[in-house]
């Protein structure tokens, strides 16, 4: 199976019944769903396809920017679930990297966040104002895309963090998901830093406690999906209605489309698709405002007590 | 058939032969191939599902940044086909409208394009310096769209129009294209205006000589597949891949599959395809380009006699 | 005396004691000073140099990101304000007109409120579901200005609202200060539209009813000072201190400088400073965030009712 | 003297006839005026208040948008200045910084230019395609500012070079000049990298080959004027005219004023100043075609052999 998302969530949708070393508990809070996928083994590891670890979804359910009050729950559980998977001490400094293409605007995500989160360092590091004794150093950073800077993200996430020495990195960027209905809606937050072959299409090198040395979390925000994943859920939907349209002995070819055509197709596409986005029309006030979900839920994490 | 495309070239090519009304003439120069679609009858207009008039078709092959020239030429016969295509006299005043959202990398030709525009009107009608002898009166403006202002593009356009009173409006645009090897290589001109349903899934008015009073060229560059465009193609693939690859009798099926299905996706998809956008990884060089070389096209046609 | 501002609030404090015509009331609430100009007679107007009508100052003493409290007192401060000067029904429909330069940081708030406003036109006209009874129509344009245009930015809104038919417009503008200390912090908020020479050093045509046919109501934000202004202050102060510093029979020269030499240094920088803009160097966080609390404020005045 | 200024040139025409360990050339080519200052020992450094070292002016002098030609020689003179200063080997890497805020139209120059850059280390270091053997490798990054990022400038490109290891670091930004007439029309050009106190009013770390580790060149646009500067140069030209027009025994209080009022007033305004930017109406304009010269200039010094 050659199904593309980047959230732990729909890795697991796809199995039916209990995997062995996958612990999944959900529930909800004012209209807010809230996801916890936990890898505790090497054997859940490979069946999901996601290293060991934490995954928290948050999928706000009718988020629109009318709505005020459903955006100021989003972030307060942002906030509430960072708080969570957080291990370091309350004053410990934090570097929070904006990963993405500013210019993209469904890649534009983690650049948008740095612009919106409230930066300190430099104001504890001078020392010598009145903030300087309840405010958490941040530092906060956009590395650009290799294409545009000729550097890979993680170099200078590296660079930077043997300069800045935080204790932890967060990383914020967009995801792909299998379903169109998560764009925008669904934030995911995990333990694990970035594998590669994470985002929108660009084989990112890996951002994770092994590589930077420090513990990395992971926020991310479908907002692309798969083209080969669009294709194949539509010829899914095909053989479905094939099946139930079509004679008994058709039930072969169904079968055989099913399977040779779906390797053959899947093969076609996946090639084209990794030069190719689908995003959502209106991708530019989604991301506006999952980036202000975003910030604000860091924000408050960070800084509130 | 449901194929959706904003270019005349493109609905030419689904037709095998001759059509009445409908004349077709190409020539290749310097790396670059033009294209003279002439609708001439309703006959022709009804079958290629495109107004009477002409549509020229300029696909630039090689177009890279690193390649200026190409870039040159690729203004250049912009240019050269816009000076043919234009029927005002040297001196009469063009308004040019960047139509589409600036927020949405694959939408925001239109605007940046005008953000490149030698705009003179202001100075020709101030009358009081030097330049105003040779200088056309050039205008341009960027109306933005109706999820952003509540006002119908076409309803801006016009109620400027009223004002500036130009003798020539130039509509500058994103297109979808069938092709995805089209995207951000090709530029139609059109000396029809703009008809509803074209666009990046946007009903717009229309924009034509009909609704606006003077003669309206459009200019535009697919920047976006149809969704369902690119699962049909892939689906045509796959019944091709199958038709070679099981057994005799399994005809009647594919064929079913064909015509069933196909009806069957489209409808399923183009629901939800309108909601969304199919385009390149790099959208944001070759938009930037393809801006670049509209703008210095559309310069050199309106300034350089 | 050729002291450039475009608030009211200023020319008045030039001024000591009463002047006819020309009342003047302020009260503060929660850090926030509010004062209202009401120019009732054209000899007040004469002498503040601007038109008959009411001029709304809200200062925002402390305004700085971290508080939110005070941004959010600001965005009801504005709200209140424009509620009481607005004098058309609820339901009347609205035209915001975000003036200004969106590429110049100091010129973009209009342009950027534009952007966060709660623009609901399209659906009311569509009147097709559930919101259309509870929502005013609003629409919104940033027109542009004259450079990359070649349109004056009165063209362009006049051309929009023939269309359009608001039975109201407020046009939101970047503003002239002549204190440093209020860029940024203040807004003013006028029932007289906006009147040629205002602004950033444009020559604006006049926005007024009566060049629009409707109700003009301006929002202002000085986001500069006049350079002419600057270094007037710098020689006010230099000549109160050589007054006091140097000896008795100086008292001539200092008097022939404040004179003639006021007059003199007015006129040569006024021409050069037309070409200049002297903004904040954070002009970047308090431009958005002036944005950012007058769009909430009408948000508010318009669809809360 | 307190004059602020980041152009060799300008310090260096403060003083009449020859300065020791100071040397100045120039020469003039197709409308452009290349002068050299060429600083070779302490006591000149000293005396210009500038690091020893080669400071390159290239002034434009009808720098306009219309004339492609002067832009085009704008571009070949920074590279052909450029190729004379770069000391390191034809193949080895290049790490361009753009510096400075790219939310501040005046302090965005170093982040356009960034934008333009032909950017190749990451073919490079692949080494897996044709280009790799004709290409130097290039890379390119913005490092945001420090009220933006809490991160020094210096910090980020010290963190960045230590894992890119580039031969040669090249630092774009915005300057401040004593002229307005010189802002967006000269680049200076110099191999002594930046020292402190540079730029748009920011106490910037040094970024120098001491601190980096390789040689660094500096490429800069004056964009802004002092506030302090401009006032002062207005009453310098305010005392010149006193001294005219007054009697001959006001000489004494002019004089007095000249000197006591210079540093009374200085002191004033350099509080103020540091928070104030000076800066062109069409800042929007010029910053982008600097930026355009600046990019193509380096492109080709580094690109074309």
């Amino acid at each position: 199976m050659n199904i593309r998302t980047d959230l732990a969530i729909e890795c697991r949708e796809m199995f039916a019944g209990e995997i062995a070393g996958v612990e999944s508990i959900n529930h909800d809070r004012d209209g807010i769903s809230v996801t916890h996928v936990k890898i505790t083994t090497p054997e859940g590891a490979l069946k999901i396809g996601k290293p060991i670890g934490n995954y928290i979804t948050i999928e706000i359910k009718q988020m629109n920017l009318e709505d005020e009050e459903i955006c100021e729950r989003g972030a307060q559980a942002v906030c509430d679930e960072l708080k969570k998977i957080i291990s370091v001490p309350e004053d410990a400094s934090v570097l929070v990297a904006g990963l993405g293409n500013q210019y993209i605007t469904p890649d534009s995500i983690g650049p948008k966040t740095v612009g919106k989160l409230l930066v300190t360092r430099h104001i504890t590091s001078e020392g010598n104002n009145g903030h300087s004794f309840d405010v958490r150093a941040v530092s906060a950073l956009a590395p650009g895309v290799l294409g545009l800077t000729g550097i890979e993200t993680g170099e200078v996430i590296q660079g930077v963090a043997d300069r800045v020495k935080p204790s932890l990195i967060i990383a914020v960027d967009a995801l792909a998901s299998r379903k169109l209905s998560r764009l925008g809606t669904t934030v995911q937050i995990a333990d694990t830093g970035i594998s590669p072959g994470s985002g929108v299409g660009n084989n990112r090198k890996e951002l994770t406690e092994k590589t930077l040395g420090v513990p990395v979390i992971a926020i991310g925000v479908p907002m692309v999906v798969d083209a080969a994943t669009l294709t194949m859920d539509a010829m899914e939907t095909l053989s479905q209605h094939m099946s139930k349209n079509f004679s008994k002995n058709a039930e072969e070819l169904v079968d055989a489309f099913e399977h040779g055509g779906r390797e053959f197709i899947n093969e076609a596409l996946s090639k084209e698709s990794t030069n190719m986005i689908v995003t959502p029309n209106d991708v530019d006030v989604i991301s506006n405002q999952a980036a202000e979900i975003i910030a604000e839920g860091i924000n408050r994490a960070l800084h509130i007590k």
